[in-house]
């Protein structure tokens, strides 16, 4: 039954619908705001970047980033790695020195989360295949589920926690965002715990650093960082009025679909009739305050 | 009896290696250089960005490339186009004006080349599922197979050829460059023409326009292109002296491998046990002269 709907919607005249044609014909009901709670602004470089927190997929590690930010933490640290095509990274440039690092008001350690237990995550499966796991979204971030476990996906824009050898030493101080090509490679084996909403070409535009892993070789070239806060320490008039396309929607849906059929936008010459989890990049779109 | 050597190979106390193992471990017959006349280097803004062409899988296309940059085609023009997450866009800024466009010595349109037939194409798989199609390289080009055909694939780095509405209407004098996550949904709908060797982060750091599509909206923020030059027209010692692992090696195929099993590089704490077609990215290193 289920199957002859589309060709009962074709034969009756009804077209399938485009990427911008989806979001057209959306309801209301189908879009969230973002909480202020779970979104981080961070200016640095003159630029400000927004980010959205995952408090579904890496909640303890998201209460530290919280805490952390509240503390003022990350205010007057710096950008000290960016790396083609892999990760633009942050945070206390003196971390491996204990007499000039700066002082957190969290526990250097931190039990990983590298992935959650399947059951209790409100996962939304799109179509695969997918070499790494079952593709799919959970509340907006992309997600892959596997084995029993959902993970936060290392797409582009997502925002990751840095660690070093001990899969414990990630705790929310050491952040990064993903610049590059989906080193997906890194799922499970670091915590990811938010994405970035707006301003990412601020961080992915940053000069590459020559040293190792893309750290800068001089403090010269770190990218200060004026302050990071949460979105419910800015005022409310300052804050980025968009809102996110439900991935739990039909509309959502539709939208996966249509990003299959690029001829149904125009331009395109043939469709590849498949989307892969990082391309769906799900819509966003300024507020229309009521 | 091919599935038990493996499982010989560990009896015997052999483990199976890392990316650096598989490199250090390769003959030297499993690399190949650079040919000079398959080599693009583009001065732009200061740095140089050093291109491979693929004549195996846009024969028609590449050939009009050469003609281009031997012409002087692309000297004096621009990059006009960084939009991201996606591509760097070069050529003429008034290509649409016919008063002042560059007079091009190559027909303006082109059959297009989305895809060759695979009866003629060296095509070494690698392991899927890919949603794409089958995915493998020829000749150190990531490609897809499928239906008949093989196309080059948009990995991060690779070289495409703008063009309008009519697929016909990409003859090569309008380039791009892919700095984001694979777009492979443009696959089968504009040619590849090549890849960057050397270089990329000069185009990947680009300030990004803010006009329609990533286009610059002021004619002072295109980055001048000073030349192109095919690398037959570079003095020997002014070239890229790199070497290339040969896809259709048995190194090649134990680097994939490895890409797939990155615990084996340390750090890591969990494979996994599989890698996308564009994150292989197979190695290339300073040649060791004879």
């Amino acid at each position: 039954m289920k199957a002859l709907i589309p060709l009962a919607c074709l034969l009756a005249g009804f077209a399938p619908l485009s990427s911008q044609g989806v979001i057209d014909a959306s309801r209301p009901e189908e879009w969230r705001p973002l909480v202020p709670e779970d979104t981080l602004y961070m200016d640095a470089g003159g630029n400000t970047v927004v980010m959205e927190l995952a408090p579904d997929l890496a909640p303890r590690t998201v209460s530290n980033i919280r805490a952390l930010v509240r503390e003022g933490y990350f205010d007057g640290l710096s950008i000290n790695r960016v790396q083609d095509n892999y990760v633009v990274q942050w945070g206390d440039p003196d971390a491996e020195d204990p007499a000039k690092q700066r002082k957190q008001g969290v526990p250097p350690t931190l039990s990983p989360e590298f992935g959650l237990p399947a059951a209790g995550i409100a996962f939304t499966p799109i179509p695969g295949p997918d070499g790494f796991g079952e593709p799919g979204f959970v509340n907006g971030f992309a997600a892959t589920r596997k084995d029993g476990a959902v993970w936060a996906t290392h797409c582009y824009a997502a925002l990751g926690v840095g660690r070093a050898e001990a899969a414990d030493s990630g705790n929310g101080s050491e952040l990064y965002v993903v610049i590059g090509h989906a080193p997906r490679h890194l799922d499970r084996n670091v915590t990811i715990a938010g994405r970035v909403i707006s301003g990412v070409e601020h961080l992915s535009s940053l000069k590459r650093g020559t040293g190792s892993l893309g750290f800068y070789e001089t403090a010269a070239e770190r990218v200060p960082i004026a302050r990071i806060r949460l979105g419910s320490d800015v005022p409310a008039a300052e804050r980025l009025d968009v809102e996110i396309m439900r991935t739990d929607s039909a509309s959502f849906r539709s939208y996966v679909d249509a990003r299959a059929h690029r001829t149904r936008d125009g331009w395109f010459a043939s469709d590849a009739g498949f989307i892969d989890l990082c391309n769906v990049r799900g819509p966003q779109r300024a507020r229309s305050r009521p």
